[in-house]
């Protein structure tokens, strides 16, 4: 019992300050989600294997935290199974594995329930997932998703609603963001008109790190994935264009012209570009040629959002995909969706310190414990505070004033209460502001307007 | 894929109404713990093996869900381990598991931490936890706890406030309950008395069955388990104790008057019931010298709460431990705490009908879609209402008036706007009550304040 016990690598303890201030965050996302008409689910922390395997590619599937199959595990498994893979043994111990986002788990749910569901199903989830990911600063192994999708409906409303929610959410939490689109048919048009249809995906692979690495060293990883000289300088263009969002989406609806795919996306972004700006909102809206996440995934729209005042990757990211359930064996049903970083807005916030101030307390008033008959007198005036919505607390141990008072500085408790003999003598408390240290007295009748005003 | 996929035995999806009502029910307790001065934290859903092994028994160990090491598991397992026991394996094969409960993290949280806590340190938490149990009705293999705990006072007016704090969320919920109370030093003054100190464990764990069986069935018990005619015939006259709170334990105290251990007993308890009945509560206060719960881990306070008006075992539980953090190397911490049993409050609610109405509805107003103009101006009045807090729609799709409103009702939608064209032409909108089927015509002007009222 010598060594301190500790939380497994990559995983974090939250205290009650950094609490105040990751539900701030989520209360803000909830609240939202709701406004706009989402409806809250929960799905278990484990899903079977089955539903989890080969829908996250042979990395994730590496990346899965699998339970072990409790009491008879042991049943059938022989020693020629320890010479075979690791897999193997693996999955006669495992049926089960932890979440590793959430749309897998609401694919499953929509499929699961679709007798009892109405589409389109307009849903939330704020839960953790895992991922036996190496950790690393800001990668952890169990982290949050929020995440709001709409199913069943491939109206272009639902993308102009899901940015409006974006810009909602940020502007409440008083974050300056760009939210940078693109569409899936976009790039596939732009495959096919430098004639490399075929590359699609190595296309999109290396111009997505355009922002990291400039368009030469993404011009490299084209040539050394196959792409001739005349695609690389036909695409370069494509890359350049600039301008307002308008001017963009002009030029590229010129340059497209020749596809009816890539056309059609024009078009799509066109609406959502129109619409959103149509209603006004405080983000910047951008078009990004080079934006892919996850490209095999999306199959129209594609959503990025960054903090416009500080460094710090994709906050929020998302996208429209047509084949959601298909994994499941119910097709056709075409769905957008948005996933909050919970983990880098916290950061966020906190490097641009855009927290409220007062967020880490919760009890407004706490009384001194001066011995029992102070402390019976206290806890009936705490009674009546707290019947009148305000947080209160009287000091369990009859110690000295110091450490009553450190405990209320600790707690960011604003004012400190007090009734010794001579306050009882008087019915008075005499009651300090923390932060100004003016002490006043209050008649004990008047303690709960003096705090619930 | 031809078979539907699904929740793993034993664990549940929560789809939007389950998700209201459990959200009635956290909310409620979370708000009472902050006003009574908790603070929030949250620990992560796995810890490692050594801080969860040994603390909840021989069968709570192999009721632990167990982690799979990744990557390198296989190495260093021989075929000998496969002729070992199951345990032996499993521990080369995983070093972290699911929490079992909030309370052993606690005490790792605190030993962790201990340089940063400022004791006594009132904490809350509500989250899963993960039990490999056999399945069966109520119960789950994942289930959330909602915990209050006070560590770092011996204080008995945390009992008080604990009480108070029980008494608030059952009057918030209208639940009607009474709350039993007992101590573990009246526990052992009992079997001292009886002539029976050794057999105290013997003997808490029959007489907390005499509610289920009866007092006849518990003393068959207890001469099984070796206990004398004479003590046993000692301790009838103590399990029939009756009258009100105060006289059964004025008797109490006659009764232990011979132990100083039980003699303590009853003055804790006299004093915490003094002063939870001196503050006034809505519950009924019971004393119940049958009340163990787990004796091993309590040393002092025994709290359980039922629910009067439906049959559903302890909804609430809880008391006085005199050595959380010992079992992690730091001795000498004392703590209280509850936990609230969300699952069955939750099967209490329903039971008794007790949940407000209106909780399962989340948009106040859906705005039909007729069409590009006709959803463009929808959107725009919706904008206007989510600014004024109103939570508001627009149908994504433009298909049949049927589906829309069927939409509606599915989620328990309470108005229905539409702008068709003579609304479009008029400037306004035709609002339809969907319970009464009233329809009245606003200005499009008009709606913020017909809602937002």
């Amino acid at each position: 019992m010598a060594t301190k016990p500790n939380t497994p690598k990559g995983t974090r303890d939250f205290g009650p300050v950094e609490m105040s201030r990751r539900n701030y965050i989520f209360d803000t996302i909830r609240e939202v989600f709701a406004l706009y008409g989402y409806r809250q689910i929960e799905t278990p922390a484990m899903e079977n294997l089955s539903t989890l395997m080969g829908k996250y590619g042979e990395e994730g599937d590496k990346l899965l935290f699998k339970i072990l199959n409790s009491g008879d595990f042991m049943k059938g498994i022989d020693s020629g199974l320890l010479e075979g893979e690791p897999g193997r043994l693996a999955a006669r111990l495992c049926d089960r594995g932890l979440r590793y986002d959430l749309t897998v788990p609401f694919a499953r749910y929509v499929v699961q329930h679709r007798e009892e569901l109405q589409l389109p199903f307009k849903r939330f989830q704020i839960q953790p997932v895992w991922r036996a990911d190496r950790p690393q600063k800001g990668r952890y192994r169990e982290f949050y998703q929020c995440d709001a999708d709409v199913v069943g409906s491939d109206s272009l409303l639902n993308e102009v609603e899901l940015l409006q929610l974006i810009d909602e959410v940020f502007r409440r939490l008083r974050i300056r963001v760009a939210i940078k689109l693109n569409n899936r048919k976009v790039l596939a048009g732009i495959a096919e008109l430098i004639g490399e249809p075929d590359k699609l995906i190595d296309i999109t692979v290396a111009i997505d790190k355009i922002d990291k690495i400039g368009i030469e060293k993404v011009e490299e990883e084209l040539a050394a994935r196959g792409l001739g000289a005349e695609a690389i300088s036909a695409l370069r263009p494509m890359l350049k264009i600039d301008g307002t969002i308008n001017e963009r989406l002009r030029k590229l609806g010129e340059m497209l012209a020749g596809s009816a795919t890539g056309n059609l996306g024009v078009k799509e972004l066109q609406f959502v570009v129109d619409s959103t700006l149509a209603l006004g909102l405080d983000a910047t809206l951008d078009l990004d040629v080079s934006l892919a996440r996850g490209l095999n995934y999306y199959t129209g729209t594609i959503i990025e959002v960054k903090a416009l005042d500080t460094e710090m990757g994709s906050i929020t990211g998302g996208g429209r995909y047509d084949n959601l359930t298909g994994i499941f064996g119910l097709p056709g049903i075409s769905g957008v969706g948005i996933s909050f970083g919970a983990d880098r807005i916290y950061d966020v916030l906190g490097a641009l310190d855009l927290y409220p101030a007062g967020l880490g307390s919760c009890t407004r008033v706490l009384f001194a414990n001066f011995g029992a008959e102070s402390a019976a007198v206290s806890a009936r005036l705490v009674k009546a505070l707290r019947a009148a919505g305000v947080s209160a607390e009287v000091y369990p141990d009859e110690v000295k004033m110091k450490k009553q008072i450190g405990y209320a500085n600790n707690a960011a408790v604003p004012f400190f209460a007090m009734i010794g003999e001579d306050e009882l003598a008087a019915q008075k408390v005499t009651v300090k502001n923390m932060a100004t240290g003016e002490q006043t007295q209050i008649p004990f009748d008047g303690i709960v307007d003096f705090f619930a005003k």
